[in-house]
């Protein structure tokens, strides 16, 4: 029984995780699971909508593992393995995840609607969690939240283009825009100074943190009349 | 004829202007422009799902006005500018914009969704256009995107939260948060690298960028281990 309720939700996930999820009918995923369609009735009585919710849940779970790191290393590496394995798997589920967070899927309900905040919650925690935060203040908590929406906006519009630029890439991108909007906003906010102030100093000059700022020192004397009325 | 079917159409960008779709109803909409429920009909036969996306489409061109801003000044002067007139108008209308924008809405179609890319896209081009780029490169395009998600994010947060952060301070730190965006992407785009060249002499030590900048350099002193391997 459980065996075969496994099998099938098997079949499901693979099936969502990969396609569209108006490309995807209940006779496709009795085939992938070699059972007749009665019989996926009988263990998912809700039939596709149920399935699909099932699999956006295993989806969510997938991912959510993906975000766990080490807490060891310069911060913003930890960040850039944790990415990059996002990445991954937004590449290997192009179309699954672009129907399902690019919205106005047909699919789209209150209970995946919570699922995706889900993990959106789970990820914002892990990055506080490196920045030594467990309760952020409002602006902290807008700033990670600030910084997932931008990785979605930008995992959306790589897939729309086609992937065309290299994941490594686009990774690298992300944990120099997490840094200088945690350097920003350390700026005006005491407990973001804080986080920033515990994470520079377990960067090194050859992590993303440490190579970010060579670069931004480089782009200095654009800048230098905005120094002027120093004493 | 016409007067009398501006006449719904303004009751009715009113009332889904200020409260969730679910909580207006056609009744509430000839009510409120003191006609009976059939003359609502007569001319607007699709009914509330007509009268909502109609609505959606008057809030668009509403907020595609206000990104318009003098293009003089400091670059980002005109952007706190821009966005002040934004999250003026998400304050004045936070239940509608946390339907619209919040995902989940009962009355979110493929033709509303349409209507809001159709407001970010505006967005986007108003942006490029201070930073003087008409066609932009793909990481200049995603950098746009990803700022204008997450303002959106932000916004969608600042009323959850119930508005508690002063307008000024949330429009200052999400101009700072561009200003760090285009920074960190000049370090590793060519394009970008030349928009913050073309930018940054129109700062000011006063403007929003000016300002930042000199805040920037006052963290300094934790990152300094940074660069240890400079000659």
């Amino acid at each position: 029984m459980e065996a075969r309720r496994a099998q099938l939700l098997g079949a499901a996930v693979d099936l969502f995780g990969h396609r569209r999820p108006e490309d995807v009918s209940l006779d496709d995923v009795a085939a992938a699971a070699g059972v007749s369609r009665p019989l996926v009735y009988r263990y998912f009585p809700g039939g596709k909508q149920q399935l699909y919710e099932a699999a956006v849940l295993g989806a969510a779970e997938e991912l959510i593992g993906r975000f766990e790191v080490p807490s060891e290393g310069p911060p913003t590496e930890r960040l850039a393995a944790a990415l990059d394995r996002y990445l991954e798997y937004v590449e290997a589920h192009a179309p699954a995840y672009g129907a399902l967070l690019g919205g106005g899927s047909v699919a789209e309900t209150s209970r995946t609607d919570a699922i995706v905040d889900g993990v959106r919650r789970r990820a914002g925690e892990q990055v506080l969690h490196h920045l030594g935060v467990t309760e952020p203040g409002p602006r902290l908590a807008m700033m990670v939240r600030a910084w997932i929406a931008s990785v979605e906006a930008v995992s959306l519009s790589w897939i729309d283009e086609g992937r065309r630029q290299p994941r490594a890439e686009l990774r690298d991108w992300l944990v120099d825009h997490f840094t200088g909007l945690l350097l920003v906003t350390a700026t005006t906010d005491a407990e973001a100074a804080r986080a920033a102030a515990r994470a520079l100093p377990q960067e090194t000059p050859d992590s993303p943190a440490g190579t970010l700022l060579a670069r931004l020192t480089a782009l200095a004397p654009t800048a230098a009349h905005l120094f002027d009325r120093a004493p």
